[in-house]
C-alpha cells in the first residue's frame, strides 16, 4: 500500500513499531475477571499521569465522555456545555439516550463559554425546570484553542458554589498541557473527571482513559459493562496505550511546531490564518477569494494527499506523528502547483 | 374566601358558572373503553376548530407537547427549537427522559428563530451526529409576542425541504389568532401537530388538546396511556372544555385590550413598556431606577393583589377573564399609592 | 341515554350526586402555584387515611405507579414483581421508557410470589447484573384475591434485609382492607409507598393518590410535572375525591356481598366459580362445556347489558356502586333466558 | 508468570502466535473514516461465513446484542426471551436503559422456551400493553445445550405469522454448529440478526460480530457510534479476528471431546454429570453429598488451577484451546488428591 500524506485528523495515526512489539508480547488475561495485568498497569499509570485516584480503559473517547455523563447525572438533569463541543455535536445525541439528560448549549469563544452566561444558565430550584448537575468542558477545544488555567479556576468556583460537578473532555489534554507549559495534572485538578485519548496524537490504535475518584470509576466501570465496553483480553490494546503514555506525550511538541510552520507557509500561498489560534496541532486556513479551490481535496488525492473538503472555503489541517516536515513540504509544493495551474 | 386580584398568570383562571353547570350534568363513561361521550364530543369539536383530522384530550399542555415529541421522533433524534421556549425551559427536561431526544436550542427574537440559523442547525447525514427530525415552534410565544403567518410559511418550506416535521406549542394559539386577525386554523395549517390549552385564558379548570393527523393521534393516544394520562370519567373535565372552546375564545379580545390599557397606565406610573410587544394578554414592564420596588409583591399582597416578583426590575403582568377593568384600576391605584409612599 | 348495566369493570362507575355538587362548588386555584385549597385538603386527608406522611394527587393509577418506580429507582435497576400484575401487563411497557428499569416477573399464586423465588431473584452484587432495588406488590391482586398481612410482613423482612424498597399498587386497597377486616393503614404500613384509586369502586370520576414519606412525595411531585401530570385547577377533581374517600369506602362491603350473590347464582346457571377466590368485587366464572356462549357479550348488549368477552370460556364480572341487586337479577334472568334459548 | 490451568470460562483464552503476528503486521486506518482495510476484510468475511448480507465488528458480545435490540425495536416495545439467557441476566439491565424496551422472560428447558408459552406471550393489539416486536434466542445456550434446527424452524414460523423479528445471541454459534453437524449458516438462516464472538473459544483477544441485512447493519453502525463502540485503528483487533474465523473454528471439536472426557472422569470421582447435556465445551458437575468440597476453588489455586466456586454444590467447568488433555489430567489428579485428603 502506498503511504498517504493525511492531514484530515490526528485520529489517522498508526501504531509505532514499539507499540506493535508491545502488543505482540503483551501479557493478557480476562479483564472482566480483573485478570488482565496489562490493563491494570495501564489504568494505574494513567491515573498517576493525570493526577486522579483511579482510571478506566475504554474503547473510545465517546464512551469515556458518555460514561462520565451517566455517572455524574441522574435522569432528567441538565448539563451545561459549549454548543459546538464534541459531546454536543459529534456523539450522536447519546446524552439523551443513555443518561436521559438535557443539554444546555452555550456559545463559546476560544473554547470558553462566557462565565456570566454559565451562571445564568444554572437553573434555579423550580418545579418546572430540570436540575443542573454538571458542566462539561473541552481542552484543547475542537477549534484547536487551549483554555487557560485561570478560566478553569473561575469555572471551578462557579461549579462548587452551585454544587455542580465538572467533566473535562480532554481528548487532547496533553496538547493543551504542552501549549500551556504545565503538567497535564495542573489542568485536571480543576475537574471531577477527565477523559483523554491514547489514540489521536499519541498514536495508540484504540482506546481512551476516563479518570476520577475511586468511587466514580467504580460506578463508571459498571456502566461500561452496560454499554458493552467491557473487553476480554484488552491488554493487547492496553500495551500500546502504555507506550503511548510513556513515549509519545513529549513529542507532541513537534506536531505543534509543524502546525505553525504549515500555517506560515499557507499564508504565503494566499490563505488567511490567525496565527494566535494555532496553539496545538491544528491549522484553520481560509482560502482568499482569488484562490481557485474547486475540487482541491480530489486533486490532492491524485498526489497521495488526503485533506477534508472545506466548509465555506475554510480548511482544517491537522499535524501528527505520521507527518514529517518533508511530508508537509511535499504537500505545500503540491498545493502551490495546483493553485498556480488553476489560476 | 376573599377574592384576590391575581396578575401572575392566566393559568389562575377559575371555571365559569356555565362550566360548573356543564361539569355538574356531564354525561360520562370510561374513556379508556371509548365510552365517554363528552370526551368524544370535545375531541371532535377541537379537531374541527383547529382544522386537523383528529384530536386528543390531555391533562396538561406539558403532556400534549411531550406526546408530540414522542410521536414525531425516534430515540437519538435532535429537535430544533427556541432556547427560551416552554418545551426547553419549563418541562423539567422531559424530552430527554421520555423521548431520548437532544434539544438544539436557538436564540429567538420576537418569538422567532433566525431562519438561516435554523437551516444551519439541521444536521447533515453524518455518522457522528444525531438525526434532526423535528422543529418546535411556539405561538403566541412565552414573551407575549405573536409569530406572523409569513414566518410560519417560510419555516414550513425549510422543514419540508429537509423532511422534518413541525410541532406547534399553541398553548395560547387563540390569543395569537385574535392578534393576527385570522382563524386559528390559519396558524395550524403550517404545522403537523399543535397543542393548545383549554385552561389559561379559556378558563377551563384542567386540560389541553393535541391535534394532528388521525394516524398521529392514534400513536399519541397509546403514548398517553404510557405516561398515565388516560383518565377514566374525563367527561367531567371535557364538559368544561367544550364550554371553553365554544364561549371563551372570542372574549380573549377583552384581555388584550385590558393589557394595553394596563401597559399605558404603567408607563404613566414610571415603568418602561414597549407597547409594540403588548400583543396579547401580557405586559412586560420595567421599573425605572427612581422607583422603589423593594418587596413590592409582598406589599401588594396586603391589599389582596398577587403579582410575581420581578427579575432585574422587570415585571410580567397577565390579564384574564377574572380581572375586570375595575380590578386593574384598583391595582393601579394601589400601586401608585405604594410607590408614592416609598419615595 | 338509556342506562346500561355494566359488569365489565368498576372503572365504569359514574360520580355520585354529592360528588357532582362538590365539584360544582369546589374552591380552586392554580395547583402548580400550590394555590388549590381543595387539592391540598385531599392530599392531606389521603395521607392521613392511609397512614403515610404525605400524598400526591395524580390523574391515573398508572401515573401513580410509574412515579413510584421513577422515584424509588435509578436507571439500570431491576424491579421484582408478579408477571401478571398491572404494572407489568397493563402499563404499556412504561417502566423501561420512563425509569430505564428492567422488570423481573415472577409467577404468582393467589396474588403472591413465592418467597423463596423472590429471594433467589434478588441479584448479587455482580458487574454483569442490574441492581435489584424495588419490589412491587399488588393488593387486592388483579385476580380479585387479597394478599394477607402475614405475607406482607414476610416480604417486608426480605426487602429490609436486602436494602430494597417496596411499592404497593393498591388500586383496590380499600377492598382488600374490608376483606381482611382491617384498616387500610394496616396494609400500607408494610410498604414504602402506595398508590390507590379514587375512581373504580370509590366512584370519583378521575384520579388516584400516591402516598409515602414527605421526601419521597417531593421527588415524585417533580416527576409528576415531567410526565405532564401537573394540572391547574385540579380542585374540581379533588373535590370529588374527598367525597370518595369520606363516603364511599365503607359501602364497598355491598359490592363484595353482591359479588358473592352473583357467584352463587352463576354456579346455579352452570358456571364454575371458585367461591374461595371471590374475595372482593370480582367474579371469575368459567362456562361449562355444555353452555353455548357464542357471541354472549353481543347478545346481552341487546338487553342493555355490557360484559367483557371471555378468554377461553372464562368470564370476569365486576360489581360496583352503579349495580344494584335488582340490576344483577335482571342480568341473571337475561343470561338464563339466552342460555336456554341457545340449548 | 506461571501458567494457570483455567477452567472458569472460555473467555480466558489468550491469542495464538498467529494472531499476535497478524496483529503485529496488520494494515490499519481510521475505521470511522471507513479507512481500515483489515476491519473491512473481517466484516466481509464474517458476513460470508454466517450467511448474512453484512456484518459489523463490535468490542463485545454485549454490545452486539444491545445494538440488535436498539435496531430492531422502538421505545416501549416488549421482547420475548429466556429468563436465564445472557441478555436478560448478564447485560446489566441494558435493554431498558438503551432501548427503552421491556423484557418478557420465559422459563427455558434445554435452552428452549415452550412454543405455546411464546405464542401466549405475544401481546394483542391493546392500548394498555406494550407492542411485542422481537424474540431473542441463544444458541448454544448458556447451559451448554444446543437448540436443534427443528425448533428454530418452528419459532421462525411463529415470529413471521406475528410480524416479529428474531435476534440470535450466537456467542458460541460455532460450537452449536459443530454439535449439530451443520454449517453455522444453517442456524443463522432462521433469524434476522445474529451476534457471535471472536473471543471465547475462537481465542481472539477482543471482539464480536453482529450480522444481518445491509439496512440493519447500517442502522446498527450508527448506534455503535452512539454507544462509543466506534474504534479508530480497530484493524489491530480485526486481524486477530480474521485468524480466529479462518483457523480456530474447526478445532472447537477438540474442546467438545475434552469436555466429554472431563465429564466421564468427574463421574468416576464422585460427581453427578448428565452426559446428554455435555454438548459443547461445558460440563456441569454436581458434587455428591459425600464429597468434601469446602474451599475447593481456593485449594486448587495453590496448584495453579482456577475454577469458579460452585452454586449449591454445582460446578461449571469449561474447556478451551488453552487447556490440553494433559492439563485436564493434571487437574483431575489434583482434584482426586484433594478430595481424598479431605475425606
Amino acid at each position: 500500500m502506498a503511504k498517504f500524506i493525511d492531514l484530515r485528523s490526528d485520529t489517522v495515526t498508526t501504531p509505532t513499531p514499539k507499540m506493535r512489539e508491545a502488543m505482540f508480547s503483551a501479557e493478557v488475561g480476562d479483564d472482566v475477571y480483573g485478570d488482565d495485568p496489562t490493563v491494570r498497569e495501564l489504568e494505574e499509570f494513567a491515573a498517576y499521569k493525570i493526577g486522579k485516584e483511579a482510571a478506566l480503559f475504554v474503547p473510545s473517547g465517546t464512551m469515556g465522555n458518555q460514561l462520565a455523563l451517566m455517572t455524574h447525572t441522574q435522569r432528567g438533569d441538565e448539563v451545561i456545555l459549549g454548543e459546538d463541543c464534541h459531546i454536543f455535536k459529534y456523539e450522536v445525541g447519546a446524552p439523551a439516550v443513555l443518561s436521559g439528560v438535557q443539554l444546555r448549549g452555550l456559545k463559546t469563544n476560544a473554547g470558553m463559554m462566557d462565565l456570566e452566561e454559565v451562571k445564568a444558565a444554572i437553573r434555579p430550584n423550580d418545579i418546572h425546570m430540570p436540575r443542573t448537575s454538571l458542566i462539561c468542558l473541552e481542552n484543547a477545544y475542537s477549534s484547536g484553542e487551549v483554555v487557560p488555567l485561570t478560566y478553569l479556576e473561575k469555572i471551578r468556583k462557579i461549579a462548587e458554589s452551585h454544587g455542580l460537578k465538572i467533566h473535562l473532555d480532554g481528548a487532547r489534554i496533553f496538547n493543551a498541557a504542552i501549549y500551556l507549559g504545565v503538567d497535564a495534572r495542573e489542568i485536571a485538578r480543576y475537574v471531577d473527571s477527565v477523559m483523554f485519548c491514547l489514540s489521536k496524537g499519541l498514536a495508540a490504535p484504540v482506546g481512551s482513559i476516563l479518570a476520577g475518584s475511586r468511587e466514580f470509576i467504580e460506578k463508571a466501570r459498571k456502566y461500561r459493562k452496560l454499554l458493552g465496553g467491557g473487553m476480554r483480553q484488552a491488554g493487547i490494546l492496553a500495551a500500546a496505550g502504555i507506550v503511548a503514555l510513556k513515549e509519545m506525550v513529549e513529542r507532541l511538541y513537534e506536531d505543534h511546531e509543524n502546525a505553525l510552520y504549515l500555517a506560515q507557509k499557507l499564508i504565503d500561498l494566499g490563505f488567511e490564518v490567525d496565527l494566535k489560534k494555532v496553539q496545538i496541532n491544528m491549522v484553520w486556513a481560509k482560502a482568499k477569494d482569488n484562490l481557485n479551490i474547486e475540487n482541491l481535496a480530489y486533486k490532492l488525492l491524485q498526489y497521495g494527499i488526503k485533506i477534508n473538503p472545506p466548509i465555506n472555503r475554510l480548511f482544517r489541517f491537522v499535524t501528527h506523528k505520521d507527518l514529517t516536515k518533508d511530508d508537509l513540504d511535499y504537500f505545500l509544493n503540491t498545493l502551490q502547483k495546483i493553485l498556480e495551474e488553476e489560476k
